[in-house]
């Protein structure tokens, strides 16, 4: 046996066999301060053995392959979460943090899989003295014999709280400082900023060990699903390309060529349709991507993103495979996913909730009446709509804080109107209403409203796109303040939607022109080809998103596959064929009918845990700056990298 | 049933279906050319069907999810390589490429799967006509009865070479141009630029396809034994971060901070550390690594390694983990890996080799004959060594031409020097050098050369590190000029060895100075910490590569876990405590002993596939300049990019 030797301070007690080494190390004369090695290491005896290969078969680690999964490779016999009263008269190694000890002799340590609760012999003076002064948080490993707890000392709560571990040998593997920046104490957590900046103490909460192993959990089943059952190929495509034209801002890398420079991809978008093209008929990828958005909360400049395109499919066939997919990768220990997702089209969640992420864990939709000022010529616009919105009792909240919160957010909407009323008698407030809009819609409005009193109601009318938006954040956010207030509103469990039926374009920033509302390779529906010309924005695309309670986390669509009709779309959003030519060249060599889609999977695992923020689900997130809060990243460049890329940096605030 | 209705001029032939539908729709007038859909699309009756949700199960593909893996969710019913005997008699439909045809009869259909032979009715004069014009590469989409082929036109070598199919319906779902950069035929390769630029047309040869399967499925493995046999965490690492000190030249990326750049990571080594202090004990990650090394053949600005840490683990933990890991995820069409490979240590391999990633596949080790020579005061200099390979009959290959190749060679190796001599008779031979090196050493010679009769001799002495470098490449590179001559040297299969006890630290390039041989973060070995003052070069690291077939394939350390050490470290390498602070915080923190590896997985997949290059083994590989060839990338930044990020562009050359 080899032993590993330290020159650390904090080394008082040894195992026996160790206190033995010690002897035969102090008789040595080498050194003062000794630790026994986890293990011994191998390589010692291949020393001045040449051209003859030896394997360490002797070492305690080697040996441990055959043990479960956690602990295979590792000098520990179970992890803290682990032992239950099966185990009851084992001997059993275990490694992890010193969470808790209570008169030197009741101890609590911990892993990432638990807690288990140790126990110092009455005897043991040693350990009590070594414990007395070593600061929580320490990493220790100590051996000993399961035994079960006394009937009265039983924790049902801890997966271990029928066993305790009677120690029989200890060992300070690393000790801590005294104070570290916070406590890992569920009730004392944190402000955000200080767990960002010691992210690797917040990981040792519970709860973030939790959503790390579940999103690798997720993530393997969804590569399960996809690599096994339905044979997928996962491609790992490149992130330094070139500039996509439109879309969001993109991060730049310079490069040795000077002034070139490469863009960090938002999407692998081309690399997959060329892998169509390329009879990698099925790919997909879980792929790094990148938006820089400046400063926005709960935004990542660097994102996670689950990237499939499938050949000779539809939009049925890319629907029904994420449906089964995360059916399939659904975690267990979270509510059940529907088999099957309801659809509505985006015209449709427009006018029902005002948003086209609506979040259906609740009623309260959108009424249009615009039918019934549409004849009245003092409030008629371009694009007119008139909308409200009904909460009627006991949801009556209407306070005066409330009401100047929603004018407040009103106050954005400049080409619409908007009111709010707590509604005692509706055919009085609709008599008051005719003042303002005239007593000929009354009648109809009656009709429209039905009998709403003691309501409070939002009213909206002028462009129809302001009312919408306006009408969907206020569904919202009165929904908020009810549960604020103690109503249950939201129903559990998940609520997932698809929206179809985007538009293809959206109007561009001068008049006339055209952006993508998706992306320039978007297919236009089938039905609406004939409008291209004559209707752009009526044209439909055959696009879809995926929202799951309220939160946009996937969205993709069949691609245009036809060279000609790309060339077309290109020149309707004025972007630059020569930009283009080698998606047109891709396909014009016999490129399949294809579609694809991309799932969130920061967003899609923060609404699936329910987390606060992204930030929750994300190892080392940045902060809404764009920092790394643990290494202070961004930072200035040294001179021979400006040399090197060409760089000079000039203090312009644009 | 909806329908697709398509512009375009290049569809000429429809099923008996399709020409209904013509009709139907040339009685609305409104189109000239239709083309079927691919399937219906559900969408199209949500419309103004407000806020009730409906889910199509007519859909041809929602249909299809009971279908084998590679067809779920297409309008596919197999694919081009699965229709064997027991199909006969099955009416089935297949997409794909028109690879081939003769007398408009005789098709050939391929994809990403296989191939499989059409045939065409004679009586069926429309497809024949069809068929007479369409070009190569076009995309298809046919159904058809499957048939046996008559017993003399069986292709055993083909896998659906028993059958063929009888067409009955047949449509051109995407036209080829008529002519292609290149022909998807073996047998006429295109050069390798042409290639890349076109690789959507590249990957279409069974070649590549095969590369990418087995890339994909060899990365499922690995996930497969990490996250369910081990219960590894898969955790994504951010790649925008903070420069690291040392090391590799790394990407910057600029920010809307002026002046403020984050730094692409060469690999997430600090925050696997701080996942291990973080209780995450078990760590990979299949992760995007970046270096700017310039233009250098055979790498890639960004690459893909596997990544792997364990706490409470040794040098033999991490070396089983990985033996039991690729054991388990070898490809089976692969010729076997050992179960557990050979270790070697550096200085053995060193001297055993002349390198540190030793080619394991052939003898022809370095025989050390310093002591024959080091009293012989002419020759000896500092750090003076003296060595001899030898290749004996019939292994005598040295032509002129290969002697001045090697001539050649070592001339970049100005303090040593070099014979090489075909040597009839090693009695005569001696003697003419004893004129070289004096009478004395010859009987130490005679012993150590034993009778090398008819042998090529290459004799190297001088700067020892020179000479073993000198021979290791000349090893190489006389086995590969007798390999090219038609002799067998290299054993077949897979050779895996383990270099282990790597120096911890290299002379810098100040004199004095030292740098990290591995990373500032590699545990120095237990038994030579008492050298860190005295004999810093004579450290062993707890560090160790992987080489397989004489590729370095991997590399990884036991890392230092006690925060003084690593202070102390740090201080050796001139490396700015503040600009590690929290490194250091987070070891003293309660870090537990920690270690791990990183595999190149491009690199390993390339050796594994013996493929010329790592390209072979990427979907989209950049070109030995960094460029990306399918897009022309890196290319010029807009000025507004400029004003965003705060650079001005200056043309040096650096």
């Amino acid at each position: 046996m080899m032993f590993q030797i330290h020159f650390l301070r904090n080394i008082r007690r040894f195992s026996s066999s160790t206190r033995q080494v010690i002897r035969n190390v102090k008789q040595t004369q080498q050194l003062q301060f000794v630790q026994r090695t986890l293990h011994n290491v191998s390589s010692a005896h291949l020393q001045n053995v040449k051209n003859v290969y030896l394997v360490d078969e002797t070492s305690e680690i080697s040996q441990r392959h055959i043990q479960s999964g956690s602990n295979r490779f590792t000098c520990r016999t179970y992890n803290c979460g682990e032992l239950r009263l099966k185990h009851v008269g084992e001997r059993v190694t275990l490694c992890g943090w010193l969470e808790y000890q209570r008169m030197n002799k009741f101890v609590v340590i911990r892993d990432g899989y638990g807690h288990t609760q140790l126990l110092v012999d009455d005897k043991d003076i040693e350990v009590q003295k070594l414990l007395s002064t070593l600061p929580y948080e320490s990493v220790i490993k100590i051996s000993g014999s399961v035994v079960s707890r006394p009937k009265d000392m039983i924790n049902p709560r801890q997966s271990t709280g029928e066993i305790e571990v009677l120690v029989s040998s200890f060992e300070i593997l690393n000790k801590a400082k005294e104070i570290l920046p916070f406590n890992i104490r569920e009730f004392q957590k944190a402000k955000e900023a200080l767990r960002m900046q010691y992210r690797y103490l917040d990981l040792r909460f519970s709860e973030m060990q939790k959503n790390m192993r579940i999103r690798s959990q997720f993530f393997m089943s969804l590569r399960t699903f996809l690599v096994n059952e339905c044979q997928f190929v996962d491609v790992e495509t490149p992130t330094l390309f070139k500039a996509t034209p439109g879309g969001a801002q993109e991060f730049i890398v310079p490069t040795r060529f000077p002034g070139q420079f490469y863009s960090l991809v938002q999407s692998p978008q081309q690399f997959k349709q060329m892998l169509m093209a390329g009879a990698i008929d099925r790919y997909f990828q879980i792929a790094r991507c990148y938006r820089d958005e400046g400063s926005r909360s709960d935004r990542q400049p660097e994102f996670t993103q689950l990237d499939i395109e499938m050949s000779f499919t539809d939009v049925n066939g890319v629907i029904r495979l994420i449906e089964e997919l995360l059916h399939y990768s659904w975690p267990e220990c979270l509510p059940n996913l529907p088999r099957v997702f309801p659809r509505i089209a985006y015209e449709d969640a427009m006018e029902t909730y005002g948003t086209d992420k609506p979040d259906t864990r609740f009623e309260f939709t959108l009424h249009n009446c615009t039918n019934a000022l549409k004849n009245n010529e003092n409030l008629v616009c371009d694009n007119f709509g008139a909308y409200f919105l009904v909460f009627p009792e006991p949801y009556v909240i209407l306070s005066k804080a409330v009401k100047e919160r929603f004018s407040k957010l009103a106050q954005k909407y400049s080409e619409s109107k908007f009111l709010q009323n707590k509604v005692d008698n509706i055919e009085t407030w609709l008599i008051k209403l005719s003042r303002l809009l005239g007593n000929s819609v009354i009648e109809e409005l009656k009709i429209a409203l039905q009998p709403h009193n003691n309501s409070a109601i939002f009213f909206g009318y002028g462009n129809r796109d302001e009312v919408l938006s306006l009408l969907g954040l206020i569904r919202l956010e009165y929904v908020n303040i009810l549960e604020e207030q103690g109503h249950k509103i939201k129903k559990d469990g998940m609520h997932p939607i698809w929206i179809t039926d985007f538009p293809l374009f959206e109007k561009g920033d001068t008049p006339g022109s055209l952006n993508s509302a998706h992306h320039p390779f978007t297919s236009p529906h089938h039905d609406d080809v004939h409008l291209l010309e004559s209707s752009p924005l009526k044209v439909r695309a055959q696009a879809y998103d995926l929202v799951l309670n309220g939160n946009e986390v996937g969205g993709g669509s069949i691609r245009i596959h036809d060279p000609a009709q790309q060339e077309r779309i290109f020149k309707m959003l004025d972007i630059d064929k020569q930009f283009m030519q080698h998606m047109l060249d891709m396909l014009g060599s016999g490129c399949p009918p294809h579609g694809g889609i991309a799932l969130g999977l920061d967003r899609l695992l923060a609404t699936m845990l329910n987390t606060k923020s992204i930030r929750d689900v994300i190892a080392f997130p940045k902060t809404f700056e764009g920092r790394d809060p643990v290494s202070g990243a961004p930072s200035p460049i040294s001179e021979h990298d400006k040399k090197l890329y060409h760089l000079e940096i000039v203090d312009n605030k644009s």
